[in-house]
């Protein structure tokens, strides 16, 4: 397996467990697939479902789920505290190992082809985009499910796969790619919010940081620190040890000391990478080296063939 | 595969190509086994074959290819330049992943007994060592295949498995277990050789420095520098930050300013998660966090059932 694609599908259902697991079981069928986490949230009804593997099984795994989940969800009746368009609602693929961007979005671009073929609007966002204004999934999403049957008749919003006429019973689906995010946060040794903020302005790129910086100041109450909140959006870029150590110099510039940092949730490989180079100065060190990259190499994507 | 366990066997041939070919297809047939190299040298009359996956496949391959080995190779009409002791002359288990020392030494001590029963004098070396001065291969190795039948007479010399008799055709073998070896360099900016010999006094253990740091100074000619030239024998207990910071501090206290340093060869992930939490002060950082890591544990060695 050289190459691995990750998905976050989201689906209009977090009430019904029989009908999830009936969603979820088509993808657990996939041979090669790893199935990381199935989050329902009953407020919401909505349900998260994050795989990941070789590039074309999950694509055929995920077309297969919205199959099932277009038949088994009906939109009309849907109720739930977060914003939507449709049963399946969101679905964007990360490039995690071995691929880009660019063979992300000929994934994505299949996938829509296909929900465009079941009778459903599709608007491509982020990477994928094919419009300016369809980067952001929230401008997509404005009017939500309700909004839709009046949005389609705008001819800003005609849709980039599928039918211009609204679906009752599905809605529409945002697709697209997105850079694997790494959620970076540093802990400072200090009650002063100000601090915090401060440097969260310095390094993020809206208010002349770093591009791929989203930065936010947080008072920690119970540890009695602060802490500069990140997201680096492109950790190619905008590697992890010069954020960090520009947080670092900004805090040394206000007599302000680190305690720690949390790298959160699911980190490529790759975004450790700079890591190594840039601490050790291992200038030439590669994840490549590793030796479990090897059994990545030759990993379930190919599984041994049966005996006939 | 949670578990990852690596070995390199040496045998007594390397200039019949066709000989060692009908060798390695021995371990080549096995499923969800990586081979990474096949290195054959002909002026030493030895190859190295080193591969890795679960443990027991990595033991039943290796007990597959040892059998060859015997059946092919008679150590009486072998000759080469490098030290040995035998057709299948060293085979050390090395744990990469999710699998301690002792787990390997029981791998090693299958792999022991069934050579024994195949007619062949064992020793234990390393951390599978039984006694106290079979832990380092020269010393068992002393004396060479030449020496094995009068070593074999000595009662210091009792095989830890096997008879304790000389058998001509197969020489004896020495198989245990060593912790992987992180070789590491760093390069100094100055043409004074005796900075870098005194800063490999500083950090290795034979001269009062890390207890599990081998470290030579190097004159790198062509580059106009000086090298330390490093092995760390246990990455988790001499972890790579603490003595990259031992060696900078050395050179600084020369005055002399560190070009680069080299991690050379492959790297078991887990040696890297130190990096990442020293300087990143990332406390909590756990290589489980790494995405690929979950294909690495539903992988290869559970390959799915094949319809019956």
């Amino acid at each position: 397996m050289k190459k691995v694609l990750l998905t976050e599908v989201n689906i209009s259902e977090g009430r019904d467990a029989a009908l999830v697991n009936r969603v979820a079981e088509a993808i657990r069928r996939f041979p090669g697939l790893r199935v990381l986490e199935v989050t329902s949230d009953a407020d919401h009804n909505r349900t998260v479902l994050t795989y990941l593997g070789e590039p074309q099984h999950v694509l055929q795994a995920t077309q297969a789920l919205a199959a099932t989940a277009l038949e088994l969800i009906d939109m009309s009746r849907h109720k739930g505290s977060h914003p939507r368009l449709g049963a399946v609602d969101v679905v964007p693929f990360v490039p995690v190992r071995g691929m880009g961007v660019a063979e992300a979005v000929e994934v994505a671009r299949a996938f829509g082809r296909f929900m465009g073929s079941r009778g459903v609007p599709v608007y491509y966002y982020e990477e994928a985009a094919l419009h300016p204004g369809r980067t952001l999934l929230p401008e997509i999403r404005r009017g939500e499910y309700e909004g839709l049957s009046e949005k389609l008749k705008d001819p800003q919003w005609l849709p980039d796969e599928g039918p211009a006429t609204f679906n009752a019973k599905s809605g529409a689906v945002v697709t697209g790619v997105r850079f694997p995010l790494v959620a970076f946060n540093v802990n400072l040794r200090t009650r002063d919010l100000a601090v915090a903020q401060r440097i969260a302005r310095a390094v993020r790129h809206s208010s002349g940081g770093y591009r791929h910086v989203r930065a936010l100041g947080l008072a920690l109450e119970a540890e009695g620190m602060v802490q500069v909140s990140m997201n680096l959006t492109n950790y190619t870029l905008t590697p992890i040890p010069r954020v960090f150590e520009t947080v670092c110099a900004e805090a040394a510039r206000d007599g302000v000391s680190v305690a720690g940092t949390e790298l959160v949730g699911p980190v490529p490989l790759a975004a450790l990478e700079e890591i190594v180079r840039h601490y050790l100065q291992a200038h030439k060190f590669s994840m490549s080296q590793v030796v479990e990259t090897a059994l990545l190499d030759s990993g379930p994507g190919d599984p041994e063939p049966c005996p006939a």
